[in-house]
């Protein structure tokens, strides 16, 4: 299984990663706009949103060429999420995957104009893809700004600069993850089956498996950040004092995290079966998400 | 005429200014975040961009009911943008219409997602515009994300940078500002005129109108910059070898650029003549831009 989910990563991801430089390649813009665009945009990642849209449309037997073009959309903004939230006045980040960020690689004004310019070169992404109904377009264009805006990822991210240093609950934090993160994975999901034309009662199943699938990845990433910090360290982490930052470990321990990891994978996968598109990719994509070692 | 035109634009900026508090209040957001984006809403502004849109619906007989959600999309842009251009790696200004910028009042993180939170919104509000058909939808959300990306706003501000301390020539200097302002400008119009359900030829006509409306308004903006400078430091500083912004006045001289001002100006009018909508509120609102002394 794992074999062939990474087979199937690897291959989306190949194609994801084709068209995302293709399309910013072929945009109308300044040349150095468009060489910090691109470097970040290079940089890569698992291009894990994109992929999953993709698996959506393949799992409910329609044509992803009807996909590229949202999902790079979707990936644009992811990246511009992520030059913005590297900045100085952010998170001040000198590196991402092993590469100088943004700022540091050209400046601060030409990365704060790469990230706008990504966000906004998203929605015209969407309004250009091919093979879609316009009001197949509307919706794309409402769901991804409602959940890259202040009611999602926008909202998140002020969120959890407040709660530095708080104390969060879980249910709290669940809210901010859910808009920091959890949003845009479930528009990935969502975007996937209005493409392919699902009806309502697949739709309202896909929307379960999303929200699990948003929490069991948010889960995973601060148990791997916990551990990678751990193993950094030289000890356990879990409950320093001096850990500001609000995640499932800190709140559950890290075994209460892996078994809230647990519980929300196997909530994932139920929801595929009743959705009768379970035995897809998506049930791997699921599997890699919590298993993922990065 | 200026009378009657003032009142236009005093009864369309209220209209205006209510809707764009009212959107903003009813969206989903964090209490800062939300803070921050109605502060720099609130501060107004001319509304010269949304109120232009309305103008054009209203020459072309169509209900601007439908043009008010899109016109307060654009001032969302509009308003991003200057939250954007103030920041410290950017134009770094204080005050921004007598009010402390963005990042004075808030600071620069709050700021930045101010900035992308609006932009993000903008898209949403075109999507939900009611009486529109999703077809104009598109067109609107594609047009905006053109005028406002990497191929016009987003990409003449990066030139606008660098092109600081180089000596440009005419042609170069009305390129960034077509890409800078004039994008927008030409959206207003088209956008209303696309609202309205205009025809082609209509369209054409306007567009040209939308042109030279978009280069009077650039000119007798340098203008004002300059003769503005001039009052405050007591001398005249068009040559001042010291000035390192590109303006009209310093390339063509003061008398030139009210030469090249009137012939936009005139060229504008002869356009809403062929497009039969001469004798509306455009028309004042054209002579308004020439005209206006802030």
């Amino acid at each position: 299984m794992n074999v062939t989910i990474q087979g199937y990563l690897d291959d989306k991801k190949k194609l994801v990663d084709y068209q995302l430089i293709q399309l910013l390649k072929m945009a109308e813009a300044p040349k150095q706009l468009k060489e910090a665009m691109l470097y970040s945009v290079e940089a890569g990642g698992k291009r894990l949103r994109p992929i999953l849209m993709l698996a959506v449309i393949e799992a409910l037997n329609s044509e992803i060429s009807k996909g590229i073009q949202p999902a790079c959309a979707l990936e644009y903004i992811h990246t511009y999420s992520l030059i913005h939230d590297d900045l100085p006045a952010m998170d001040n980040d000198d590196l991402r995957r092993g590469l100088p960020t943004n700022h540091k690689k050209f400046n601060e004004a030409t990365a704060i104009l790469a990230g706008d310019g990504l966000l906004t070169f998203a929605f015209e992404c969407l309004t250009r893809a091919p093979h879609l109904e316009a009001e197949q377009k509307v919706w794309l264009v409402q769901a991804l700004s409602s959940a890259a805006g202040p009611a999602g990822m926008v909202g998140g991210q002020i969120e959890d600069i407040e709660a530095e240093g708080a104390d969060l609950n879980l249910i709290a934090l669940e809210r901010v993850h859910q808009k920091k993160t959890g949003r845009l994975l479930e528009y990935a999901v969502m975007a996937g089956a209005v493409i392919a034309g699902a009806d309502a009662q697949t739709k309202e199943k896909l929307k379960m498996f999303a929200r699990h699938l948003g929490l069991a990845f948010q889960i995973q990433d601060d148990i791997l950040d916990v551990e990678g910090e751990e193993e950094r360290m030289g000890k356990p982490i879990g409950s320093d004092e001096g850990n500001k930052k609000n995640t499932y470990p800190k709140i559950l321990g890290i075994e209460g995290a892996k078994e809230q990891l647990a519980a929300h994978f196997e909530k994932a996968l139920d929801a595929l079966e009743d959705a009768k598109i379970n035995d897809t990719a998506l049930e791997g994509i699921a599997r890699f998400i919590i298993e993922r070692t990065y």
